[in-house]
């Protein structure tokens, strides 16, 4: 491989970004667009840095239709330091909430929400690895919960969640990490939204929250105030600095998107990315698909050969042909293919094609 | 001005970076070193960005010659989410601390240490506009303090401690965000020291934390997972994604320093910087400096003229001749001029010959 070439890169997150960003982002890397500054420079209080922020803001509130109720908050600190917030912002009116739990993330989510009141578990998939998803019969909300949380997609297991919980009167909370931005969905319905930037938005440092604003204002009272949903509100993400540049970044990603056609156009680009590996999967003798099929992932395919020995030789031979980090994770084993928003369907085919190849010489 | 050229951005943070970093993150964005990838799309657990950790870290630890008794952090919510960190894993001990009160932050830093235990204020530079820095003599510590902390460079006023504060057994926490890096100290004297990156050692979104770690594990039991000292120390700032592009320039930046003779050369040209400036206003009929003499910061130094209308005139005129961001904060008023590490010394004289221009034209 030359040094100019890039390679495929199946990151579940940090993950691939689009070209055309990375290219423009360099372009205005000393200057940018005749400010005699680098955004990485900015003031964030100067009015070239405010309209950067802007235009990120607005552009994700319309990409997305979060209705004005809503506010969008770009937080430090990733989905982990979410796992704090929304107890430490949410759990005080009633002191208990429910926490479903339907893999690794919303599983830690739900230990860090305990420090701070009751848990309910509703649900969970952990007694079949969590290589399904729930349905909503199997969920039994408390009457008494402050929220209920999900994780809407599980990178470690490669299950999404198909549907929206039906939970009443019972605001939902939801960790979208690994699927904003992948498709329309209905923002109305959550109480709070969060997402780690890393894998369908930007580079990693950021979280980026939609809150229901009625919500705000009761947190705990040790809460740091940084993380108090109200500060941020009111200070519009800055009561302090914020990530400047990875804002600036999710804001040319916002951009590539739109030229996509949006969420819609980008939800009709997962779904036949995620096809293509699927239907091998679904042909192949050697690799399964570790998922039940009504539960998959469109944004981590998670797959097994035939042994672990083989899944080593897989995955050597697939990162000599360039295509990076398909290791599963430690604690699901096996291989794993993240196709977030910015891997090109080119990049699908192409490691389609190399496991349909690497099975007819290895089966 | 052409697209071109760059100005001279006197920020108080985010502000200049050295342009070699930001023409080198430019050449590397899209393919780092031939990897395929940029330093953004990178897992931080793969190989290639452990490397860039590593040596970043390695890198602070040899320029502040700091002990092995002491670990570095890479944490996120820049200073003001320390602001909270450093009450909730310090203060369990006695339930009491310390805050010198020399300026905005101090204060602020002070206030939300209150939620978690009880605050005393040694010393203070209100009575007298935060213009100067108490001396050791004035500093009462008490002998039940958890820790004593203080800001080592007031941003907002442009005073800086010129000495390390004598404090016996009680720990030492110092917010070093606006002079970390500018010159030598000892850092086995400290507890803690954290620093926002944005002002002398990259992009907004991360704090460095050097950390005494006798001193970590005793953080209250609601303390947000990511926001203990152990845990940091224990995941080596791993636990989640860490800002990994912000902490990748930090890294270039701290390469800068080298090549600029380490810590012990930035002080001799950062004293070089703010002679220059102090000069001109000690030579002056229309600038005054606002801090006292001997409290003089070298990263902010604040002055004003005659009148308000000057001052606005000057701030007008100063940012058409290519010099941003001199108004000074709006708490203080008049003029700032940061200078941080990488302001090069050219854009100090310049400064310094338009003030005396200005003088000559108006007074």
């Amino acid at each position: 491989m030359s040094s100019s070439e890039r390679i495929y890169n199946f990151s579940a997150g940090p993950s691939m970004l689009p070209l055309p960003v990375l290219q423009q982002a360099a372009e205005e890397m000393s200057n940018y667009r005749g400010s005699g500054m680098s955004v990485m420079e900015m003031s964030h209080r100067s009015k070239v840095y405010i309209d950067i922020f802007d235009e990120t803001k607005a552009d994700f509130k319309r990409l997305l239709k979060v209705p004005d109720s809503h506010d969008i908050l770009f937080m430090q600190g990733g989905a982990t330091l979410q796992f704090s917030a929304v107890p430490m912002n949410l759990i005080g009116r009633t002191g208990k909430a429910d926490y479903a739990v339907t893999g690794n993330f919303s599983d830690l989510a739900m230990k860090e929400a305990e420090k701070y009141g009751e848990i309910n578990i509703p649900c969970s998939s952990a007694d079949k690895n969590h290589s399904y998803i729930p349905s909503q019969e199997d969920i039994k909300v408390s009457a008494d919960a402050s929220y209920f949380h999900y994780c809407a997609n599980n990178t470690i297991y490669g299950t999404e969640w198909k549907y929206i919980p039906e939970t009443g009167s019972i605001p939902l909370a939801c960790d979208m990490s690994s699927n904003i931005l992948s498709k329309p969905f209905d923002v109305s319905k959550y109480g709070v939204i969060y997402a780690g930037a890393q894998k369908n938005m930007g580079p990693a440092g950021v979280a980026v929250v939609i809150i229901d604003k009625a919500l705000a204002g009761s947190e705990i009272a040790l809460t740091p105030k940084l993380l108090s949903y109200q500060v941020m509100i009111d200070s519009d993400s800055m009561h302090n600095t914020p990530a400047c540049y990875t804002i600036y970044i999710i804001g040319l990603v916002l951009k590539w998107l739109d030229a996509q056609g949006g969420v819609e156009g980008m939800e009709k680009i997962k779904t036949e990315k995620a096809k293509i590996l699927y239907d091998v999967l679904d042909d192949s003798k050697m690799f399964t698909g570790c998922a039940e099929k009504e539960a998959r992932s469109d944004m981590n395919v998670t797959f097994r050969s035939l042994s672990e020995e083989l899944d080593d030789l897989f995955v050597k031979e697939a990162t000599s042909a360039g295509f990076d980090n398909l290791k599963g994770h430690r604690v699901a084993g096996g291989m794993r293919a993240s196709i977030y928003n910015a891997m090109p369907t080119e990049g699908v085919e192409a490691l389609a094609k190399f496991m349909r190849e690497f099975e007819a010489k290895n089966l």
